[in-house]
């Protein structure tokens, strides 16, 4: 990375404004550089820096994080990439410093989940475009706020939901859209993914100020809430599928948990029963599981299971008039195409023929890449839409309605498993908007 | 099979005063006979009444069904088994002359959905056990009413639910008992296998009285019906997992239903868009999702899904505070267990291992009976428990909760996917009820 590309910046006048001005260019013509700050520098800002700094197109000016250690590790990392007068924030309010900043024309929030619209809400109150870690917020209010937000300031908000660009997802994106499974009807995945080890409870069974990393500050989520806290990896995908937002919206939601089991046994199988955190008194139930009902009649089966042993899995399914893909079993089955009446198929054949150009395009550059490569594609879909000054291909009306599932769910849960309207964030526009995620090669 | 043993017969004096008459000996030590009346010769009924001239302990006496070729059919089965003076019954109503017959233990019903409950109830009323298809009955009303006269009457009735006896279903109810998953807290199943090639509708698109076998009439519950109304294969199992009814119960479900298209695409793909039949608005959604929740904190996902192009899957899913089995993947995982930390290991190993003694048992009596040999087991428990005068392996209650989900998931459907209450068929008996299913190695 060059000195003099890195200088090579314009500066951000707002993006609806700013849309005309630049036309639909592709990536490798384009060498403008994008100037961004970090909120965030834990695993995984870690993660996103590193991906930022093997770019050739993101200028890192500023950090911020309250952990004196995160910000050591982010500027270790800067200093060795060339970077120069480094902004370093890091006290509980600094990151409002941070997005004030006017050499800056986007931020990446890579902060505990209840930071996320506040600091994002702040960047885009200060003209930067934001990316948020998944979920982009908490509570019903913080999604409204987002939308309202980037519609009276014209900033475009990404919520970096990189599961969107799994390479199997895109794949079956494709073939939804080549008509392969027909006229969709109905579509299941989840967060399945066991956290109590090596990750909420790390090390050992302590969580809140005296752990590290995700335990430090996502288990207490646990004990307080009971919903699906964490449906965007599940939701985000199937909504590509099912055109949500564009053509289609989510109408209602009922939620079911179990009984809370899984973290207190962990606790007690790990620290006995005399540890202080045995008495914890968690709320989440060790499965939810909601349903979701379309207004083009689909419905959508989401999965939350966190804290109980079991291999990881997002329990993917889609399934329409002509055929069906479950991604546990790598299989599908395509009615009149598929070898054998009434025998899965494997996937692996479609894979190769519906592999998706963006895939095709940039396979080397996502190699290496966190979570099998994905989070090279939506890190780039952040940042070459802020060259563009394009909208960003997840916009903050999925960002909204993926993470308010959780806040709906909780509501549900509390009334009793009632069903819950969900509400329209575009307020209206879904009706006559069009898919746009991942029609093209670019971004 | 001789005519003395068909002769040796005992007359059945209602099973409650029963039960403390006969010991519980084991089956090779009792040769009493059980005269038994059939009603309903379709492809169920006739596969039936194969298994039960297997056996050297059923006399069919008596055959019913309003077909003449049905009863053809039948006739010459038993003729040719050496059944000398039966009694055929043809009219609308002569099942009721068949339940009157004074020499008649038992009744085995196994003709379209609306009738079980009638002829159930008939049965019971005049003295004989009934042996009913799956599910015992199609409204709230009639569950209520075989649980009330059963036991006004105190003759059983038993729900003919075979996949209680699938092999890996059996081992699994050993490896739960055994405490390998640990506390349950979710489970997972349904009947997703697609009824309309060669079976709704036989030929071709035709269902009603145009058609034959099943598309006679179970197609029209889709035209009037938008519920899970075939819920039997997937909650049994799994009812005998938690140990509902019996220490456990359901409390609460919603349902939630796709749009319909399925069906009405079949018919057009095959019929054409001026077949009468493409103007059939069919009610039931293509796929109906249910979630059931448990008094001991457990939820239930529950799948129908039948009129749409798919492979076979009764979708089963066990999970606890120490385990999952997922049938679909053939693969299990136990913590501390399984060899390798957080991945699938094949449940073949278990299957062997947890192998549950029926089968050991009966491996060979099960050989070529149908469905994979849980028919032979099915039959052979209510036989077996005619003969001994003892409660049934499936008792009127678990038919009465089992088959109550139909009816419970359209009015939750009807009210918006809106939460309804379980009704408690056993008047509060569960609490302190124990299990009981699957204990020997008898029936």
């Amino acid at each position: 990375m060059t000195h003099s590309r890195r200088d090579f910046v314009r500066s951000t006048t707002g993006a609806a404004a700013a849309v005309a001005g630049f036309p639909h260019i592709i990536r490798k013509q384009d060498d403008r550089m994008v100037r961004m700050g970090l909120i965030g520098i834990g695993d995984r800002g870690t993660g996103t820096l590193r991906l930022m700094l093997r770019r050739g197109d993101v200028d890192v000016r500023a950090i911020c994080d309250i952990d004196p250690d995160a910000i050591a590790r982010g500027r270790e990392q800067l200093i060795e990439a060339g970077v120069e007068n480094l902004g370093v924030y890091t006290g509980e309010e600094s990151y409002r410093e941070l997005v004030e900043r006017e050499d800056l024309d986007a931020v990446l929030i890579a902060t505990p989940w209840r930071l996320h619209a506040p600091m994002a809400l702040a960047a885009m109150r200060n003209g930067k475009w934001a990316a948020v870690e998944v979920p982009v917020a908490v509570t019903l209010e913080e999604c409204w706020e987002l939308v309202e937000t980037s519609e009276e300031t014209g900033i475009p908000c990404m919520m970096m939901e990189n599961v969107c660009y799994r390479r199997d997802i895109m794949a079956v994106l494709n073939m939804v859209r080549e008509g392969l499974f027909g006229e969709l009807i109905h579509a299941q995945c989840g967060y399945q993914h066991d956290l109590r080890f090596g990750f909420k409870f790390r090390p050992g069974v302590e969580f809140g100020e005296n752990a590290r990393g995700p335990a430090r500050w996502r288990t207490q989520h646990s004990v307080t809430r009971n919903g699906d806290i964490y449906p965007t990896h599940g939701i985000g995908p199937v909504s590509q599928f099912l055109d949500i937002n564009r053509g289609n919206r989510f109408v209602t939601l009922t939620s079911t948990a179990t009984k809370t089991r899984g973290l207190h046994q962990h606790i007690v199988d790990h620290g006995g029963r005399d540890h202080p955190n045995a008495s914890v008194e968690f709320k989440l139930g060790d499965i939810v599981t909601t349903v979701l009902s379309c207004s083009r009649g689909e419905t959508v089966v989401l999965m939350h299971d966190t804290n109980l042993p079991r291999p990881y899995s997002l329990g993917f399914r889609v399934q329409g008039t002509k055929g069906i893909w479950q991604d546990d079993l790598r299989s599908v089955y395509f009615e009149g195409r598929s070898p054998r009446p009434h025998r899965w198929e494997e996937a692996r054949g479609y894979q190769e023929t519906f592999d998706h150009a963006l895939w095709k395009r940039y396979t080397s550059d996502a190699e290496g890449a966190g979570h099998g490569g994905m989070d090279f594609f939506v890190l780039n879909g952040f940042v070459e839409s802020v060259k563009r000054r394009v909208p960003p291909p997840i916009d903050v009306y999925q960002s909204a309605t993926w993470s308010a599932i959780s806040a709906l769910s909780e509501q549900s849960i509390a009334l009793g498993n009632h069903p819950v309207v969900f509400p329209d964030f575009t307020a209206g526009k879904w009706a006559t908007a069009s898919p746009d995620f991942g029609f093209s090669d670019e971004f």
